[in-house]
């Protein structure tokens, strides 16, 4: 997606350790136009796959989100990091975050996630794929069907995708960065 | 905002103590559909001012918000619960939850909330107001401007809407409820 890797080389950031910031256009301050084209787009690349729901995790992942239900007229439900107190008849599962060095729980009420749905999971970010292997467990054990994974962006250095793609998962990724050696933004 | 009323009655659940529970089209579970509407309507009641950003809180107010900054072609920016460890430049406010019983921190970085900026923060609910008072610190700080703030759905028995309108702040909320006294919703 040619818009979104010159956004990327134009605005996002690049720290020491792997760290990729784009957050003056996707994961603190969004363009909802470029969020929009982002939706369109993952509409395209998942056009023959059969889907009835969207799912994502909060924060970030809710505006791509959001405008995939939105162009498919589709529920789009997001998981949440914590458990809150009045939600009940809940699924769970424990993510280990590499960037954060902790664990936390994420969740989603079995209401929402039913056995016989087939889920299109959207994420900003695909890395380690820790958050995408917590789903696919959420997924797993609401008894529903797991019918892609799409995220806008993956860091290939960091394999998650490789893996996702060894289990046979239908894996789209935006934009796929080889490389942030040297504090240098290098996309596939 | 008729639609959203009827889907109130018919999708909301009440419980003791205040609860609103609106988790199957709104908060967990969304309904891209509606969320398009609920944006038009905000951009309606806003039509005569004059906004530069859109901000709200995640997670719940992301949907929305996304949804006025794509109709308003302007910059959504989300405000965070937590400091982020890889960001610095940031404005940070204290809220505390009634719903949860504690404190949390609420931060926005000050690339994404400048001097001059004339914002118009959307969110699902209004309450007791604590999280927009939060806001409106938050927005005093950077130096920024409050233009109106926008709810999906103001609970006017808890009164945080009557204080941001003694402010003469412009408030706009698309569903008011009256009361939920022995479980029944009562809009206005």
């Amino acid at each position: 997606m040619k818009t979104l890797k010159d956004r990327i080389l134009k605005d996002g950031k690049c720290f020491p350790g792997g760290i990729l910031k784009v957050d003056n256009f996707i994961n603190h301050q969004m363009d909802p136009i470029l969020m929009k084209s982002i939706g369109v787009e993952f509409v395209r690349r998942f056009a023959s796959t059969s889907i009835n729901k969207v799912i994502t995790v909060e924060a970030s992942g809710i505006a791509p989100a959001i405008m995939v239900g939105y162009l498919l007229e589709l529920p789009v439900v997001f998981a949440k990091k914590k458990k809150p107190s009045t939600m009940e008849n809940m699924l769970t599962t424990t993510v280990f975050s590499f960037t954060k060095n902790r664990s936390y729980e994420v969740c989603v009420s079995k209401d929402f996630l039913c056995p016989g749905d087939k889920v299109l999971f959207i994420d900003d970010f695909l890395a380690n794929g820790n958050a995408a292997k917590g789903m696919i467990d959420l997924v797993k054990q609401a008894g529903a069907e797991l019918a892609g994974m799409g995220f806008i962006i993956e860091k290939a250095f960091q394999h998650g995708g490789d893996e996702l793609r060894e289990q046979g998962i239908h894996v789209e990724s935006l934009a796929i960065i080889e490389s942030l050696d040297n504090c240098e933004i290098k996309i596939r």
